[in-house]
């Protein structure tokens, strides 16, 4: 249950109210409100709650309840969910410097807004490469600083987080631990942006739920990023609900992001996943681009070369301003 | 295995050729050549075919591999395929001449270029309606006559075409009957265009083949009309794959229809799936329209207005002109 | 809505307060009784039926509330859902006279109760074996004849019915046409055993709302049978749920099979996988056995040759007297 | 790449030989072997891999192919995959000590083998009870010297381990845990048995690269537990597919469990499922039992109260003795 005073001036009453009642309760502070969490969750019993001055709700923070307005999430100098479509491109996985600096210098000229990146790479199995952990991490903060491009990177347990602080501007939590709710909850006490990836085996109210555990930890800055779900079809890798933004949209104030390289699982496919998804709303997309697609040390297939990433980009910001 | 003469003049050679040999084969004929189609599949007895006049192909006649360029489709005085999107309006299930009429005379207004409407349904329960059947056939066709706009209705059973023959112009089969192979096949043995649905449980292989039942009778006029298939997740009816349009595009030279009605199962989101359908590069769309949506006989939550409609349309056209 | 008269004298006094409301209704005679339906589905209104001499349900006929005992299902000398396992064998397909006959005297001696055996094959592509037709049904006539074993064979059109009729004992109704309901609303006016499978993409819900079509027919003969559903497992050909048949059982008094060879797609699990069922509580199994599987015209691989049914019957009956 | 020595005598010529090529590998000790393991997965160069006293196999440690008979997990005083059933009972969630002394003492009585129970636990929302952490695993230990039964939690991560050290007999990783690879792969650096479940979205082969990250740091002591997938069925809350258990058995010499708590998600249905899971060859069971269900403070519809553990744990230990 989430109880939102009325104004400012209420918030001590409100507060006083609670305490003089028998339930447990926490303050968190939100997009510049002040919020009080109980874990009171039935709404038969809300008369009992003895507030005259607050907003009673019983959905989730990321309800469009709780916040009317769609959220903007910063990042850099890049703002996610301003109307402007943002674009973060770059490899699925840093290989050295040289690759990374290549790719950062090309995304940046053709327009890209953000550069992605993984130094930590969770890969189906420990054979295959995972990833230069922390020397992939100073490789982006190294690029970054050249080019300008703020960063994103997945973290795979939150003992990496003292890594990314100060080296990377936005964290991204993949598939896999989309339910990981003690790396969550940890987020959920810093400030930095998130990229949520849904879990492939999600449904959207359970993805939303893992955002709560970010935002009531007080952290709002969470932007979704739906990469497709688990489905009976094999002529592609994941499948990609063109009904998951719209529900996103009408269920949540958080601004969105689709990633079209990991549904396509095929080069081939990425434009026209891209377009899907541009045309039914995202406010960002996250692309896998690589100087030498063939040679990647993972997800080969699937990575566009820099002239697929040219065309994209410019088909993708031809149709935004079409759709708004 | 299909054997295409590598010219007209060639096709008595073959025909020689194939009798000479021990196999069985068929003649067919398709898109204005000849074709034979033989009964066996492995690919490493191709040389016991003593042919040389021929190519040999152990794909199917949906292929780009048989036939390289895209395949139009011709219903009355549209033609699906050829640049323009076709839009097929109407209800889901004719309920009345007078609510027929008044939906065929303002879809076709708004721009629609095809009349949809069921008069036989596939409902889930034998308790819930079950269409006006005949009459709702010959309803169709007079609106048809009145308003020009030719029609495109769904049979169930092989023993209704008698009622279509004539007063139809485009057959649907629907996603209930998508491996019903005694009406496809049956089906292929006639000439009128077909919508053919995916199934709900199908890959998009097996959709492919089902189409393959029709065309191998030698009737080229399917149309794949994509509605979702079944998922996990309950936010939506079906799910929309944005990948199943460009799979369809590279693997098959027929016509891409996408209907967003079914699988939005809710007003909201029908325009933006029918968005994301068109940036994925669909060829028809076909939509649910209802004078009054709320009171409709069947389908009541995802039938758009008149106003859903007229916004749509107007947004899919203008995309259109973008996306190409 | 289901109307059951409390007791058979009172049924013309129900008959009458159905005529005297302004509601359209029918009477079947199911398992022995009288009923009425009505088209009527709003619970809110059943105090405007004006009935006291009967129960007003608003589940289907497949209900436990509308019968709250199990249905036993008589084919040939054959009783289904009785309490000993029934089990059905026989080839996937019928290839020869020769093959069947060999195949039903050894299912026979090893304690098979029916045999089983396609005519007509829904195969996935038009080019594979599509199954002797008629003359399988004559040859499967033929040898139940000799051996005495009561047979079932898949219907694919409501036109092949006369084929069937006098000829086979249970009509199979197949994956591919689980949601047919032109064929289903036939075979529920027919008298005829219905061996009724789940769609591959159908919940149990809709797959109950399917049975209602035969149900409401006035055919009480159908057994639901259980052939998994499609999901994003690659290691077996479909899934098949342990939760399936519990399920059944608590809604539905029909009795329950289960065909263990398609979704183990491979022969090794099938055992396992019908072992699995009977642990489960199904009545009755459906099993694929073949003269010489390896050569087998349609599902080489998962069809069981003698030894390893001689081996399946064994253990499946001994499980099925502790499990009872 | 696995490479085993054929003999221990040609483990030094086996190194001195892996040495000498450019590759680059790591030795670890595995069920009393020493095995070399490379990042080397291409299975056309094996001719460059300079060895000829070992097999080289290019599948992974779980594999029948590098251990083929079937592997024995101790845990305490009890032995997984041993041939008798095990059966882990105890409550979703510890809640209180006399709770769980109450349950341990109960499950003990009636033949359970080992105590199962929450300290952490990992809930959809934020806003349920999130188990008594610390606190809890110290009541596990309290009821576990006491009863003398062995007992599993769930860890959430890797930073929890030290409270599971020495507390905890066998540790689970749950779910959504189950692609958490930085908890895996901390977990093969100790010796701690491990009951590892299925992501509820991961297939089979990913569940099995999972395991493999846990050997792959030379802790052999998995068991693969079995709690059903996702699927679009709507009447129990996860699909237990019955091919699980006969896939992991031909794949993988790793012991296995069931969970058929979760999937029934329904205490009614719990029995049924943990049969067929016995039927198709489990080592163990892992049930929620609880004093009072309907007040547990969470999955209170699916855990079991005594009588229905009694029950069940009556007719699986019967079932087993058939099936061996």
């Amino acid at each position: 249950m989430i109880i939102i005073p009325n104004n400012e001036a209420n918030e001590p009453f409100v507060n006083d109210a609670l305490m003089d009642s028998s339930m447990s309760f926490r303050k968190i502070s939100l997009y510049g409100r002040s919020l009080f969490i109980t874990n009171f969750s039935s709404t038969e019993n809300i008369e009992y709650i003895p507030i005259k001055d607050a907003m009673v709700i019983s959905d989730g923070l990321y309800s469009r309840k709780v916040k009317k307005d769609s959220t903007n999430v910063t990042v850099g100098n890049v703002k996610i969910g301003s109307g402007k479509l943002v674009i973060a491109a770059g490899p699925c996985a840093v290989e050295s410097e040289e690759q990374l600096m290549e790719i950062g210098e090309r995304v940046k000229e053709m327009g890209a807004d953000m550069l992605r990146g993984g130094a930590f790479k969770p890969r189906t199995t420990p054979y295959s490469f995972q990833g230069l952990g922390v020397k992939g991490i100073n490789m982006m903060k190294k690029v970054s600083d050249y080019t300008g491009l703020p960063t994103v990177s997945e973290i795979m347990d939150l003992s990496y987080y003292k890594h990314f602080d100060g080296n990377i501007d936005m964290i991204q939590v993949g598939s896999r631990n989309s339910q990981n709710f003690a790396l969550l909850k940890f987020l959920g006490q810093k400030g930095m942006p998130v990229l949520l990836k849904n879990g492939m085996g999600n449904t959207i109210s359970e993805w939303l739920n893992s955002a709560e555990y970010i935002l009531s930890g007080g952290n709002g800055n969470v932007v979704m990023c739906y990469r497709g779900v688990r489905s009976f079809e094999d002529s592609t890798r994941f499948m990609m609900d063109s009904g998951a933004i719209p529900v996103l949209r009408e269920r949540s104030h958080l601004p969105v992001c689709a990633d079209p390289s990991h549904p396509a699982g095929k080069r081939e496919y990425v434009e026209t996943l891209a377009m899907a998804a541009v045309a039914s709303g995202t406010d960002m997309l996250e692309i896998e681009v690589h100087n030498n697609p063939d040679e990647a040390l993972s997800d080969a297939k699937q990575q566009l070369d820099f002239m697929g990433f040219s065309k994209l980009i410019k088909k993708v910001r031809k149709l935004k301003e079409i759709v708004g």
